[in-house]
């Protein structure tokens, strides 16, 4: 199917008028239904490159080296539908120019959340590919083209991203799990080896633990997670990896929530121009993005 | 097969002197046999988490947020045999934990040529996992465990890289190709939508062109293509991108030296430290590494 975000899915443009859903028959209950496919266990040589490039999806990680943030973008080859995830302002030119190369067709620019370390390239996107549509969590209560909830699907082409509320670093943190693939998109929820901080935006440590123990962590051992930054040149983990290693989240949750109230993490650089820009797509009220050298 | 560095294998010890190869019988045609093998082009939903996560493989792009270096790691899960690709010596820790975490046994730390632009980590590494052999070419004229020739098999588990010469940024460069998974480590041969300089360390622009074209670019279009270096946030890029949209191999061999003479670029800011550690695995003559921040 190549309807846009499913489910109990609302539209809102920029002004905030609300639409209702047009796709009612595509909701919570649909996108979970593909957890519960049997995994296919025969391995394929090859079948890396032929998944990931060219011949079956796109898969592309970008990492902006100011603020250290991943971006996603995935694709169906067939159909070049895509969707990017977490774009950064000042790097929407690289990423347009990317979707242009591999001749795909972007439906969504999706957030993880609303970030306090840098601004969203979703408006910038909207406005070099006026087709694409920004997405983020109802509950984010800030503006986009669409609003996700728990449960809903995120189409593109024959593939489709679950979104499961993960509150706890913010309210309207969502991780996009990518069943078909093995993957998940975890935000700042999860983070290798971390996990985002818990001190200000109605952070909280406790809905953080039991959103990652709960949604997270509850998948698949072998299920690739890909967090919204790394600081130390790691670019992705797994399930098994974390429940095993992760030195926060491994330990029980009241060990967890002191650990997290002792962090004393120095004021987020960008926050004070990051959050309100990231209220409305990060196309308003926003200074004229610095150069990257 | 467990056997190690194979065909016109010759060992080295860090005084230098060399030993006849053990394994004569792996040599240049059976490493090229795998170029040959059909190719399966049925695709496996999920296959890239099971195979590139857990199940079958073990593959992890690591990043060096100084030099914009990029460290791989793969590895066997079966027989847990893993190699490790153009670490960096600041980042040694970083990469041994994850080794260790991942419970994998580093067969090899192999160097794709002669850095100016950062130290090996591969002396280090040696020092932390006395059983791991450093590995470069022979022509490089580097000291190592174990020298490398065109058409050489680099073996972990079951698995093997193909060692194929891609002289032009220095004469020791060499791209590793993972024939079963469609990756080729292209070193600073080839970068996305760029190359390595050729105005140093026996760069020749005519050699580049030519081992891009001849040695990389000839791979299968789908073959995905991670360099050693990015400076813009792009982690990989497929052969058939880079002969689409790379701005300067696209161009005639006469136009690529032009613009590869024109280029002037810095003097590398690490040169003068990095050469003659990176001559001796990054072990001697080296100041203390800088702590990372």
């Amino acid at each position: 199917m190549l309807s846009s975000v499913c489910g109990s899915l609302r539209r809102t443009l920029c002004n905030g008028s609300v639409l209702a859903s047009k796709h009612p028959f595509l909701g919570r209950s649909n996108a979970l239904k593909l957890e519960t496919k049997p995994v296919c266990t025969r391995v394929m040589y090859r079948s890396y490159s032929a998944n990931m490039h060219g011949q079956e999806v796109v898969f592309r990680q970008l990492f902006d080296n100011t603020s250290f943030t991943y971006t996603y973008l995935l694709g169906d080859a067939a159909s070049k539908e895509a969707v990017l995830i977490d774009p950064v302002i000042e790097l929407v030119d690289r990423d347009v120019r990317i979707v242009k190369e591999l001749g795909l067709n972007l439906k969504y620019a999706v957030n993880t959340h609303v970030h306090a370390d840098h601004v969203t390239g979703t408006g910038e996107i909207k406005k070099r590919i006026p087709t694409c549509k920004s997405v983020i969590a109802e509950c984010s209560q800030a503006k986009a083209d669409v609003f996700i909830n728990e449960g809903d699907g995120i189409e593109f082409g024959q593939f489709k991203l679950e979104c499961r509320s993960t509150p706890g670093h913010t309210d309207g943190c969502f991780t996009y799990v990518w069943h078909e693939k093995g993957m998940a998109f975890t935000g700042d929820a999860l983070l290798i080896r971390g996990c985002g901080r818990t001190d200000f935006q109605q952070g909280s440590s406790e809905a953080l633990y039991k959103s990652v123990h709960g949604k997270i962590l509850s998948l698949p051992e072998q299920f690739i997670l890909y967090p919204a930054h790394d600081y130390t040149g790691q670019t992705s983990t797994t399930v098994r990896e974390e429940k095993n290693h992760n030195p926060r989240l491994t330990k029980p949750i009241d060990v967890f929530i002191r650990i997290m109230s002792e962090l004393n993490l120095p004021y987020p650089k960008q926050l004070d121009r990051a959050l309100p820009a990231n209220m409305v797509c990060g196309i308003f009220d926003t200074e004229s993005p610095p150069s990257k050298s």
